[in-house]
């Protein structure tokens, strides 16, 4: 996996991080935060917090209390053990567009279906820049709604052996997604050892906190698996249209969702989330790769380093409807940011396309050229006196070419980064070979890439039990 | 103008900028520069250097003494004062694509003309983003070889009120330049005081500075104005593939092309270039938005800064043929860091393709837009009580909405950025308005921003002036 050993890009004074650090403060003590769920709004009564009705007044000391509680950093098991992950430090994770329920192919935008979950999954197989395919990579609309869930774990289990990302529609998805996860794993303690699946719990900003969500967080705490407790704020709707109040209420509702997490179970692993945007003004849509957004990023990371925790973020975010020149450089405007923040879990790191509600095939691709060029710009230079070449200039002179010295020859394969989709060709020979621009050739090495694709080995008895498993429930379930 | 009051991003630690010392100290010692003239290696050789044929061998404690005499900041004047800039410190300078022979525009690619010159200079003109339409914004292929520098002086100096670069095909042109920018700003006293063209001197790389570009730099140095002193990298061509090689490479280069300037004339002023890129080792085509490109960058900035020199680097390079995803990014992963590093002189900042073969019109308008975020994007937060507008949220309570919010509704104006060229559209709007990418929309506001246009006034005495230097000097060439 990556290791971003480069230095972090800090943008916050220490004052400006005092300002923040006040403003949540008040908020969770004078506005309180929403638990739509009673044992929730119980657990934080039992420990003492003054609660009224749905909303709990927290102290902010007992907030930072809790918080101390979840781990800095820890593991997460995928069942290749060359796919193992580490949560937090230099660590970074990239984990697939979560959400869409449409695809784009080509010129092509429809609604997604199983197979293009199946394929999609088969695509973050293929890359080594992905540690997973996430969860939701697509919602397949052809699957029946109650029992999808149990297809798209089955999918991501199989096709994959990367981290994936549990269900969180209700609690009973989620004890699906942790019952299977016995499965592959082997057993309940095995998992609870060591986590094996991680999943997204999204704050119904502002402040509110709803009951399928906690559900869903409940199951996931009490098995031990990690969750990523994310505001959910595009400025403007969610949060005010300032980002220093929206990353106070970011703080505000994420301390608060952490702090439950640690009543619900002590040491259970959380991760810091941020979902961080703003909406246009005119239309009130929400826009992406924004430089608000790149700023609240840089913010979140250095914020979350401030509290010890892990912190989700970042990703190849765009609001445009294809994989045009808007879609790269919404991207990127996204994702260099999310590798200079340092960014532990990046979700959406691949695939995502106008405003996520598209999984795109050939912004899949733009967004693995992306990651491969960050990962080689973000590991650090080696300098030394080897890595002057001095001889190469003996060698070359004034005014000749590097192109046949012998520091080149014996380096030429490994120099520099090669790229994936980039072309560098002369105008002749593109043209000669079609003419073809950035989207069609994605398109290409997608199909390719799928053509290609071998899935990964896995025993048939627990294959077979996993079976057992999604056709009983789906029984159950009516489906 | 814009200046960059966000943290510089720094990779290099002390003892790596040590080793990159020793290396051009070792180079230009030891190795030596060619300089192909005759009157610049007398110089050294007046100051005390050893020479051998065009070979000087320098020195580096009398290059850091000649480094020392040039200025650290200086001013540049435009006909318009306010388009004044300044060189240097946290000041940013941002001017268009520079050198290629052909355009591109919507579909097709053609031979550059004299219109396409100056429709360039008017869009240009047209964004307060660009402080400068560059020099040899395209190649006027249909104007004659030896007065077309006069044709494209003209077009700078009248359909723009901003500053412009000097043309550096020969001393000649250089004298040209220098002439009609006399007439321009009222005399060679005017310009002297405060320079008001600045030209681009490349080394041909490695170690060598050639005839002409040394002729016009003589020029330009003798009238106190700014040339920017670039190494042309390409690693594997020009240098050896190794970045730290290449950055020794690259202050060996520039520093000693900087130290003849100071023996030209003392304290006139100069701009320490970079133009480093890597060849794709398979082909030899020149690759552009490259990650070693990008860690170039990073470093130089943090060179240039530790020799007190203001720096020329980066811009929206890109090797993509047309304006489509790829463009997109590799313009943004040079651009980025151009801000990261806080680069002083940004030329190629709009309209770059092709490996910069092509100036493209689509071109323009996506960088102009990346511009325009990253200036927003590199404006520091400001971050204090009020920001946090705690009214909003005691407003807005819990699951609720901040569209109506009396916070949002004093600010929804001006609180977000607004782009030029990205799209935010539902699917079903953008469908129905023709359901265009970024490189048709792009197409249309550079129609749209050239068809606004309205030149900016000019003295009618000046400007016949300029006139009969144009027509008596195109007569003497013989076109």
């Amino acid at each position: 996996m990556f290791v971003n050993r480069m230095p972090r890009y800090e943008i916050l004074s220490p004052d400006a991080i005092e300002v923040l650090d006040r403003g949540w403060r008040r908020i969770v003590s004078e506005i309180g935060v929403q638990f739509v769920k009673p044992e929730a709004v119980e657990l934080f009564a039992a420990a003492g917090q003054r609660t009224d009705g749905e909303t709990v007044f927290l102290d902010p000391e007992f907030v930072l209390e809790q918080v101390a509680k979840a781990p800095r950093e820890f593991d997460l098991q995928a069942r290749n053990p060359a796919n193992n992950v580490h949560i937090g430090g230099d660590h970074m994770v990239f984990s697939g567009v979560y959400g869409p329920p449409f695809v784009r192919e080509g010129a092509v935008r429809r609604d997604a279906t199983m197979t293009d979950f199946r394929r999609f999954s088969m695509l973050a197989q293929s890359f080594p820049e992905l540690d997973s395919a996430g969860g939701v990579i697509c919602e397949p609309n052809d699957a029946p709604l109650d029992s999808r869930h149990l297809d798209m774990i089955f999918a991501l289990q199989t096709l994959t052996d990367k981290i994936y990302m549990g269900n969180v529609v209700s609690g009973a998805n989620a004890r699906d997604t942790i019952a299977m996860t016995e499965i592959l794993f082997g057993s309940r303690e095995a998992i609870e050892a060591t986590p094996a699946t991680v999943s997204l719990i999204n704050c119904n900003s502002p402040l509110r906190w709803d009951d399928r969500m906690l559900d869903a967080q409940f199951e996931y705490n009490r098995a031990n698996q990690p969750v990523v407790l994310t505001p959910f704020l595009l400025m403007g709707a969610m949060s005010p249209v300032s980002i220093p109040a929206t990353l106070a209420q970011q703080l505000a509702e994420a301390l608060a969702g952490i702090a439950l997490s640690q009543l619900v179970r002590e040491g259970c692993p959380v991760i810091f989330g941020s979902f961080l945007s703003n909406i246009d003004m005119q239309s009130g849509s929400p826009c992406f790769g924004t430089p608000e957004s790149a700023i609240g990023l840089l913010c979140t990371g250095q914020i979350a380093r401030h509290f010890g925790l892990p912190f989700r973020s970042g990703g190849g975010l765009t609001s445009s409807q294809v994989a045009d020149a808007q879609a790269g450089y919404e991207a990127l405007m996204t994702l260099l940011p999310t590798f200079l923040a340092g960014t532990n879990f990046v979700m959406h790191a691949a695939g995502w396309l106008e405003g996520g509600l598209v999984s795109g095939y050939e912004k899949f691709i733009v967004d693995v050229e992306l990651l491969r060029m960050l990962r080689e710009e973000f590991t650090p230079l080696e300098i030394d006196e080897a890595s002057l070449a001095f001889g190469a200039h003996e060698e070359v002179g004034h005014g000749g070419h590097f192109l046949g010295a012998a520091h080149t020859m014996e380096r030429f394969r490994t120099c520099f980064y090669r790229p994936l989709l980039s072309n560098s060709q002369n105008f002749e020979r593109w043209n000669r070979e079609g003419g073809k621009d950035a989207n069609i050739r994605a398109g290409e090495i997608a199909q390719r890439t799928l053509d290609a694709y071998e899935p990964p080995p896995l025993d048939s008895a627990v294959r077979a039990e996993l079976e057992d498993y999604v056709s009983r429930r789906r029984k159950e379930l009516g489906d």
